[in-house]
């Protein structure tokens, strides 16, 4: 048995605090399984005293994050506190300018600063591993750049945020509008500080940005990323959509096509009966396409204590037995500019606008789309609702661009009332 | 860039020959992730000049594959021939002798000789990897033994043989009785040469053996498995199954209890709108629960030449990169004799019997039921098909052990003609 591998953990929120209760409890276990003592040794968090439920009275406290990650007994450097720039990152370089390795959770770090970090950890020679950044206790990082290494991806699709995806699932359950079930999600603690985070589909597009990265090759790049956030989805969206069978996520999708790289995280429509449709509550799903392998789903709990620190164990564990890859799975030197594009992938795409109640007005809009070049597979107009008449529409395969163009065209026509919704229906 | 890794391949079947395309395909992909040249020198199979629609002309050939493994030019062994002994096992044993690391997609030969090939190996310092072997294009093997292993698994429940899925589910979709499909699957070259090895749950019990073994320490041991096959299932129990909102599926469950660990690979109730109930065709599935982690499913093609290359190739990346880690995920040395808690566990059950069509049968039945300790949830008598009266019972939860006892008590009334089916119903 070689020399015991000594953590320093910078920061004890629950992530954190859920990592130490798994040291604590499965110490024996995860020794014979790593091949060495993991043990903890120095921590670091804004708070030395606050009630954590585990005693942290043995290891070293260090009130400024930076000196955890320079202490001379600390080998390995765990990020849990979040958050793209100040300290996370100022602790992580340190980390790296310090020789040591590094196990983060923080998606948004690394979504913005990937690059320059793992150039950085790379010259340094030491480990920068994010399983916990991505759908939390699923090891969807290992999967893709190990497991699945032998093949050339083709897409990956993935519900990657839980509270979107618990306010989607509990609109429908409970038949209960948007604004509703949002402040439900917030009086549950589900919603990050900044609820922009999650419902407007930022943080799950950190996440996307990550997986990218590994699976196509490319340099993390936030800023590639289609948006679109939940808040435009309404109850009569999420009706209409069970209607035709169909169900609403906020999904990510990153796909090559004959142009580049085309990656979106937006509200999509999937077939009810499919193993993303069937998604409920916070739960996560990646679904992975490689030339080889087929399809591979991965499911799990995308967030809390338990799975994420699950995640973070997996990668020092991994550190521990010497493993030693690339940060995003080839060097990242190598790793290539995404040639982005946009809205360049062919889907059939549902929109639902309110059309002024008068003659005409459906004609006007049906003529809006076809000089966009979107034709129409399937219109329903609804109920009349005062003077707004609820309109339907499912075109026939089109790109993300040439609705976008048909949007613009039927706004200029003067009868759309209020901000059409657009939702690209995901099929296979 | 370090030195190539040189790989000989015994075996050209399906996946070889798949295997050897996806080098020939991705292989600069494959340098770039890997960190170095993988490249084929020496290759083995029984017919040197059989059409592959692959080029083998540029690989050494051996006729003997003891001989591919003793090769000096070759520093990883990739044994694809199958069979739990004879050359597979010579091959993988001439390998580790002559210190070179070894890939397998062979679930029997781990299943069986698992325990030795893995001190073996362990004592000289060399890989055994077997992804490939359960659940084909699934990274499974390496979720639990490296993104997992911060966990306590508790439990393991998996389809791992997409034939046994094929002919259930086409039961069902096409209300065809078992030999009907069975045939059918025979036609389309879905079963092995001895389809015992796929409807007796052999296959997929060899599946779970290694999984166990990973999951919690224990010896892989074949014979401390629960074995039942799909043979008995008839079109009457995919119906009856359907009425109770229920499918049938060859499900291996791996549990730790409190009395030791209990293995069984037999024909399972699951939920009709569960993740495993949704499971179609030759799809697989593993539902890992863990302490920290809760729930991961991972899904996927269990079988075909790309998907089970793909795992192969995992193994070979993972292989170039240096990592090593045990067998089974721990020194095959301080893994422990499985304490088998077979049937311990506690479970309602699913009866089908058919009964004398005379006063007091069911009656007589129920005593019995009693008689073991075994209690009735509901009852439903189907009409009457000749002289038989066939009933369906739905226990309250109980062990294997006491159905076990309660069927025996039941055949010594006289009443029961043919063989009763027994069920158990996984829940949750």
């Amino acid at each position: 048995m070689s020399t015991p591998l000594r953590l320093g953990i910078a920061g004890l929120g629950t992530v954190g605090t859920g990592l130490v209760r798994i040291v604590q409890t499965n110490g024996a276990l995860i020794t014979r399984r790593a091949g060495r003592l993991i043990e903890i040794v120095a921590v670091s968090a804004r708070s030395r005293t606050r009630n954590r439920g585990v005693d942290i009275s043995a290891y070293a406290w260090e009130d400024d994050p930076v000196a955890l990650a320079r202490r001379a007994d600390v080998d390995l450097v765990i990020e849990l506190m979040g958050g793209e720039n100040g300290p996370a990152k100022a602790l992580t370089e340190a980390a790296i300018a310090a020789g040591k390795d590094v196990v983060t959770a923080n998606k948004a770090l690394l979504a913005i600063h990937g690059q320059a970090l793992a150039e950085a950890a790379e010259a340094a020679g030491v480990a920068l591993r994010f399983e916990a950044a991505v759908a939390g206790g699923i090891p969807v990082v290992k999967a893709l750049a190990e497991g699945l290494a032998g093949n050339r991806i083709t897409r990956i699709k993935g519900v990657m945020n839980g509270t979107c995806n618990y306010i989607l699932t509990r609109m429908e359950d409970a038949g209960l509008p948007y604004e509703t079930v949002f402040e439900e999600a917030n009086q549950l603690g589900y919603l990050e500080a900044d609820p922009t985070l999650d419902v407007g589909g930022i943080d799950a597009a950190h996440k996307l940005t990550l997986l990218s990265a590994i699976a196509f090759g490319t340099r993390p790049d936030f800023n590639a990323i289609t948006l679109g956030g939940i808040e435009q989805i309404s109850i009569e969206d999420i009706r209409a959509a069970a209607d035709l069978g169909l169900r609403i996520k906020l999904l990510g999708v990153a796909q090559m096509t004959g142009r580049g790289l085309e990656q979106s995280m937006t509200p999509c429509l999937v077939p009810a009966d499919s193993p993303l449709g069937q998604l409920k509550g916070g739960t996560n799903m990646v679904v992975i396409d490689g030339d080889s392998v087929e399809q591979i789903i991965l499911r799990g709990p995308g967030a809390g204590a338990g799975p994420t620190a699950s995640a973070v164990m997996g990668d020092v564990i991994d550190i521990a037995r010497g493993l030693r890859l690339p940060v995003f799975g080839q060097p990242a030197h190598t790793l290539e500019a995404a040639f982005s594009a946009k809205a360049m992938g062919s889907k059939p795409w549902y929109l639902r606008m309110g059309l002024l109640d008068k003659p005409g007005a459906l004609a006007k809009v049906a003529e809006a789309l076809g000089n966009a070049g979107v034709s129409i597979n399937r219109m329903r107009q609804y109920g009349h609702q005062d003077t707004r008449a609820p309109v339907l529409i499912i075109t026939h395969k089109t790109t993300r661009d040439a609705i976008d163009h048909a949007i613009a065209l039927a706004m200029r026509t003067g009868v759309v009332m209020g901000d059409p919704v657009a939702l690209a229906i995901e099929e296979d």
